[in-house]
């Protein structure tokens, strides 16, 4: 942790800022290795100057912070003294003029704090701060999906008429958490018609007699602050031809995508190549676009840099772990949607989540 | 919902803007009624303006909002047209000038995106929006109350030597989930010394004999998305006459804030009033001061206006439903939060939440 936060330092000058603001909780638990602000609420700020670290949050965290961040100085807010205010006292000891901030985190009202304070702030792009996964990492991100694993596995069984999505959900759940983890966020299980809605909130809807309905499932686990996240589209029941070219269609997508990967492994390929590879393959068998990117990397987030997106300014590189998930989603019938995740390797792509994913009738 | 919508239309000329750009999670959950968008990345933006609202979300959640929210336009963002190109061509269309924002919501690029747009941009409160609980509302609080009164009753039984906070925790949230609810917010659950940290997080500690050591728990359910939030601290065994003294001044503490709100019923209390009589209560008494504010609204979320801290504007007013918290915390020994809801009426203050609160030696 230590060195992380050494390495921020030593990129000071090249960010052209003398300290940095960061402010996302993800960045503050990477750097600090202090988990437990939440993420609904600001409760703590980190700043990074050249001289010293120090931990902005208030008196509920003061004494656990103490403990556990060893090489921060902690600013205790609330007691009288503002963020602006304490802010603005280490500028004048430390000489701080201009301010690297995270423009996509930071609230405009903050903004205005720190211009009230004087300082010349300046976007500096932390994305890519945790984009390159380290070895322990990456265990624990294997962790994650070794337990989603289990628990589709556990899950298939537990399928039957008359059973909602609501009870698959939590059935997921019971089994993730008395197995040691979290939710890596929120599941999806969508039956029938609702797969067709690639972020469908799990409802009521219960699996009828076997029809051959879309059964979609889109979730995973968190292993000590790490995510995984995968989705399988099954059959309740016999699938249709059309179902049955639907599924190949998007499986065959996924595949185009690792394949691009793979064959170029020795150079740096462009996430928005990979992305347009998967696109065009099921444009090219007939279906309509992807609605949404291609995939996402993971980590302490269950979305952060690298972006697979037809906009997306990434290369991939050794060491980053991300999703690829294409899917074709026809309003009033149904959707597939099947999803992995991989780690780039210096010779190969190896996928880290391991269900089963031929086309499965039950 | 579509009252309230028109209502905040209604408001555009008192807050002089064109239009409102709303980005709060919750603010779009309570105008426009569908509650699916993640708290945790932006995922949608609600545009209210003189003619008409407009909903912006992506791909993910096209169809679902289109079934859903019936009285919003949908923009689709994602194919092709971005955030501000798509927020470009309203302006033009409607001729907005003065684009009413969520200062404390609203990041900086975003910022920058509008800017970019040429809208001209005004903070805009809405806090108090939900301030006032509507009837159905405060029946949704109260269902959450009651399943978290059912849960504390639930979790004493499941108290014993050897048990550890992450498996208390555990059993409150398999409670709360199997009878219907969900978690309010992460549970805490402290033992001993682990109590003087306010915002404990819930770990590997066991219970050990009955020895009289502290048991802080502080959990709450979420019912239909609306939210409770208890605090009960109670003794394993028997409490020592300095355990005793703390325990009361804290109940005292409660009970001064309560009889000031009392008191002044017929007035509108100061919501920093009813902080500084119980903080200066624990003052008297001899202890150290309250390290977090007395207390917060809640509803769809767990802390919302209005908030019981010194620097708070806050009014008290018929309809409103806030915590009183007051704890106090000797690091390395322990410390103790007694937290209940409460709905202030026309003519008293009726607490919502209902577990037993006298000194409990179990």
């Amino acid at each position: 942790m230590k060195n992380r936060l050494g390495n921020l330092k030593k990129s000071l000058p090249k960010h052209r800022v003398d300290a940095f603001l960061i402010s996302s909780v993800s960045h503050i638990s990477y750097l600090t290795g202090f988990s437990h602000f939440s993420t609904e609420e600001r409760e703590a700020y980190l700043l990074v100057t050249r001289k010293k670290n120090y931990i902005f949050t208030d008196g509920r965290y003061s004494e656990a912070v103490k403990k556990e961040i060893k090489n921060c100085a902690l600013v205790e807010l609330g007691r009288g003294v503002s963020f602006g205010e304490a802010l603005g006292n280490i500028k004048k000891t430390e000489k701080i003029r201009t301010l690297g901030i995270e423009e996509n985190d930071l609230t405009v009202s903050e903004f205005r704090t720190l211009q009230k304070a004087g300082f010349k702030t300046t976007e500096v792009f932390l994305e890519s701060l945790r984009i390159i996964k380290e070895d322990w990492e990456v265990k624990h991100i294997l962790a994650a999906c070794r337990l989603s694993d289990q628990a589709f596995d556990h899950v298939l069984k537990k399928l039957k008429t008359g059973v909602s999505e609501k009870e698959i959900a939590w059935e997921m759940e019971l089994f993730i958490k008395s197995h040691g983890g979290q939710l890596g966020f929120e599941s999806i299980v969508a039956f029938g018609k609702n797969s067709s809605v690639p972020h469908h909130h799990t409802g009521e809807t219960q699996l009828g007699k076997k029809d051959g309905s879309f059964i979609l499932l889109d979730f995973g686990a968190r292993v000590r602050g790490y995510r995984s996240d995968m989705t399988r589209t099954i059959f309740w029941g016999k699938a249709s031809e059309k179902q049955k070219k639907i599924y190949q269609a998007v499986f065959g997508a996924q595949k185009k995508a690792e394949e691009y990967i793979t064959n170029n492994i020795s150079k740096t390929v462009l996430a928005s190549e990979v992305d347009r590879v998967s696109r065009e393959y099921i444009k090219k068998e007939g279906f309509s676009d992807i609605p949404h990117s291609l995939g996402h990397g993971i980590g302490l987030e269950v979305h952060e840099a690298p972006y697979l997106s037809p906009r997306s300014k990434h290369g991939l590189e050794r060491g980053m772990v991300f999703s690829i998930e294409p899917g074709i989603y026809t309003p009033g019938f149904g959707g597939v949607r099947i999803e992995d995740l991989y780690l780039l390797q210096k010779k190969n792509l190896k996928q880290l989540t391991g269900a089963k994913k031929g086309l499965i009738e039950l």
